[in-house]
């Protein structure tokens, strides 16, 4: 298990791929050899294969489809709401409509408020704020502390008053805490995290895409390290 | 602009499926005529054509690809969380990481907060609450008020200090509204009011399926009239 | 290894789905239990859990999104046609491109061209012509074996001549047989077989279908015991 | 309608993507414009704010998803077993199971044979083939066509003879041709052309890709620009 922020992780549950030969990455190669069927020398070697898939322009992406993995995350909201948008991932999360969220709320570091993009619109501030200062921050995590614990004592009140479960979690902030399960193949894994990894994602997204990629650098280290190579560049 | 809640709306943008024939659902029974060669009497009539197409078991459903719509839709993150499991539509949010959410915040009525499902546990209280009363649901919605109130305030505070939005953000409740556009294909604009006009969605979310329909009986009414007709059970 | 037709075959090269547990199907109660927490009594039971998923209406489907397999398939371009409609799925075929097909041409017996449906028009025969005689289809079949033989010939002369691969292949019937890897989650395998086990789907079809259905009942047979109780009806 | 190849055509049905605006391309910038909520100062004008979506590493797609069309398309088999890979597209196709197909079947030039690819050897002859020559073309063209005529003849045959229609078909060969509608969003088309305008896409393939690209260009032409100056190079 990775811990990722105050409160999450990423937990690799299981994957596949290992195709006939049972073995990893295994399951790409052989696909990819139905098109092929050995016709061309060279080619029968897996790694070298595996590399012409890749780097092709445009790439032979189907046979990494053919690999996969499952994990559970826990996460903000905030972030589940821009890992959402990744339509070719299945989603199993917590439903606040089934029970009520445990009390987890993120709260950022100080250094976190600071960094502060000049370059990134949209990781910056809006215009015609003050320059923030480690001070201002500290006073604005504390705000938000109190925030966090009020939403949840007006959260609790009210399914203890008999408000609808469903209605009751208007009040939860999108820093609060949800988990989930995800389960993608490796081709859509790592379109993934090429939007996710980006010096453009925010922040704590790529908190968490760094961690799916330790554990596909981990499982699958030969596509990995195709695509750490910058191969993935002009996918 | 069909209003929803108490700030939301649903909104239509376009719709086409116009066909050759450049009349509403034409599309669709061209796309299938292309698969029939008009080889069999009778379905050379539209109606007729359609109603085979929807209620043969199971369903001949891709010709319903072939119309579509787009809409803009204002509505709570929480109403949106679920809107964006659905994996076969377009989806453009407003971003709080380019600019500050409008403060504009779903506070529901007290009746809304008395219709405890006794039946969808989902839509439940949790065991071993209180019955609601309309006095606790007073107190309760003033109380969620004053939260969204306090986080608005705690949001704005932090943008002014130099937090960058993305961060700010946090602590938004998901009562706080967004507006999207969204696009999909007939089909899947079916398949969304199937699992979302259930009374088993969440009262919310059925508001604005409703809306949904209201505007596919508009534009599609051919089409409408078979999937309220029930015909859609069983898809 | 599931023998199909003449010369094809389904078989199996991998499944997934085990969780945390390690065992078939755990994954997909897994997943739901993402939601329910554990919530309600009861749907402790995995079985009971497996049957509420499936049998509500509408299903929560997506736990079933959290296994699924690998299979191989050989069969003829015709199938193949119809096969890869479906959307859902991962392919990787032979190429024709790549390297010459095998000479593996699917000729039906005898009894297959006498069960001409009177009722089912697709499977029909076209209107105005002669009742099917034994000896008709005897002496059809003979015939359309000398074509194939022909188009081979005709084939292999062109790539002994230097025709393009690519370009070459235009001669090749439907009926001849080609090769696949296909991927798909366990949702999405039973939404194929609702469609190509029904008895509308073309019958060289439907022997394939009932070949992967096989597979799925032996790999997740609590799952399949549901589908083939009639579960599956009104999905 | 545009001809393509010696039988074949696309033909522009309709497009959708003109917004609230009403005009060609709109509805791409006010999706855009919806996250965007104006915050950036010369994002204002249409034309940046389109190329700034398209030229972003990695691009903001999804607001090219908010426009697209409808064609149809006359091609040969083997041509649509390369297309219908495209699973993010809508297909409705002419059914031998419904009505016997046109005898309609390409044939192509001399010239044509005569391109085989040094390079691309996928587009190659086979190793240890012949140097093609124009005589040899003629030659081969010549039993291609009475491969077709001979193969039409047992279809008729066949039909006539009482073997149900779906049966009949196995001998039709990959040359011939059929007819479909496809329906895509503008997305999903750019992605369909970067892969099948790319050389090392079948020859055939790209002359129907050449023929989307021209509707495109003159429906979408600010995208199109876009597209064609190489700035999808990369995704």
């Amino acid at each position: 298990m990775l811990p990722v922020l105050d409160h999450g992780y990423v937990r690799l549950i299981e994957t596949w791929g290992r195709g006939d030969a049972g073995e990893a990455e295994a399951g790409i190669v052989e696909a990819a050899r139905q098109s092929t069927q050995g016709s061309f020398r060279g080619w029968d070697k897996d790694e070298k294969l595996l590399r012409f898939l890749y780097t092709a322009r445009p790439p032979h992406a189907t046979p990494f489809e053919f690999a996969g993995m499952v994990v559970e995350v826990q996460a903000p909201i905030a972030v589940f709401r821009e890992w959402h948008r990744h339509r070719t991932q299945s989603y199993n999360e917590m439903s606040a409509r089934y029970a009520p969220l445990p009390d987890l709320n993120y709260v950022p570091t100080v250094e976190r408020c600071l960094a502060v993009s000049a370059t990134n619109k949209q990781a910056g501030a809006v215009e015609g704020s003050e320059p923030i200062s480690t001070e201002a921050a500290m006073v604005w995590l504390e705000t938000l502390k109190l925030d966090y614990a009020r939403c949840e004592q007006t959260y609790r009140d009210g399914l203890f008053r008999g408000v609808p479960k469903e209605l009751a979690r208007m009040v939860l902030p999108v820093g609060r805490y949800s988990r989930m399960r995800a389960s993608a193949n490796l081709r859509n894994w790592l379109a993934f995290l090429t939007l996710r990894l980006d010096p453009a994602a925010q922040w704590e997204m790529r908190q968490y895409a760094e961690a799916v990629g330790t554990i596909i650098a981990r499982e699958f280290p030969r596509t990995w390290s195709l695509f750490a190579e910058g191969c993935h560049k002009g996918e």
